[in-house]
């Protein structure tokens, strides 16, 4: 068995960290090419290259059986009016499923078909699960004004393939209007 | 993709219920076997068939690369010297680990190897998380005053294997010494 110390974790809620793992913290410049307006993204980028969001991991195995976890923040904000948001990911093995728990603050997670381009918005919150099947892109999104906290557990072997959603964004943005998220097509909205 | 609604769930911490899942409670003539105390077992049947533990789960898909969890809560209590636990389980796909993730409460989760009977006891607390690797039987034990409640996440495909379990037992038992929990070897214990 592995040892003892190797089982065990522990996560800050309100912080995404997770012991005994180092945090990876995403800049505004790194999600050059995420947001659909680009003049708001270049004025956001002048007064500061503002924290995003930032990922851990916890990962004890490697076998077939085996799952990881990370844990992740986004820091609340906009880039005109789509909310701060993670880049976004496939797995390598497409099959693979990530089950996200929401620890606290509010968002929700766009999903994408990878192959018909269907897209669905799922509330993501405290003690509410949201279930991202194989096959699908998924981006993690802030919709509220305090950070937004949560946990992903996936197989071992799911691997991450951010090439693809790099190459063509995704097809839908989830924009703040009245007040509310409202996901829509990105064509449909001027830039 | 599957229908939004199938995306979704929520538990409740304090109660380990899941929506839309129902819970399936164990009470003590279901654990016939399970403690070490027969005379102590014996006497706590003869006043009160008690509820132990609850579990309820999600099963949203079921393909190569999907997961399901579970939500479990015991009950606070003893038989003996021998803390309210569960039967506790295999997987019948062996490689299949399990993620546990502490909500309320606070327990221990006793693994065994199933080769060598190597035997380890991690604590099981809110926000810490024990990870059980394959080939790993495991039972989850309330060694509190409260309720423990807890999140199990697990390969799809992992399906439960109680029978080696109910045949064999554990090799060791946690029971209260001095106030606090300690793993001791089964044979070790006068009944």
């Amino acid at each position: 068995m592995l040892e003892i110390k190797k089982l065990l974790s522990s996560f800050d809620p309100a912080t995404a960290v997770i012991s005994g793992a180092d945090a990876a913290w995403r800049r505004l410049s790194d999600l050059f090419g995420c947001f659909s307006d680009l003049t708001a993204y270049k004025a956001a980028m002048a007064l500061d290259d503002a924290l995003v969001y930032s990922v851990a991991s916890s990962a004890p195995a490697d076998g077939e059986g085996d799952m990881h976890y990370g844990a992740g923040l986004i820091m609340p904000g906009r880039i005109g009016r789509e909310y701060f948001m993670t880049k976004g990911h496939l797995h390598v093995w497409r099959e693979a499923a990530e089950l996200y728990i929401g620890l606290s603050g509010g968002g929700v997670i766009l999903m994408e078909d990878e192959s018909t381009g269907e897209s669905r918005l799922a509330p993501l919150q405290p003690n509410h699960t949201v279930y991202v099947p194989g096959h699908t892109a998924h981006r993690t999104i802030n919709t509220g004004s305090t950070p937004l906290t949560y946990l992903g557990i996936y197989p071992a072997k799911a691997g991450l393939d951010y090439s693809a959603i790099a190459k063509k964004n995704f097809r839908c943005v989830v924009i703040e209007r009245n007040g509310k998220p409202v996901m829509v097509e990105r064509r449909s909205i001027s830039k």
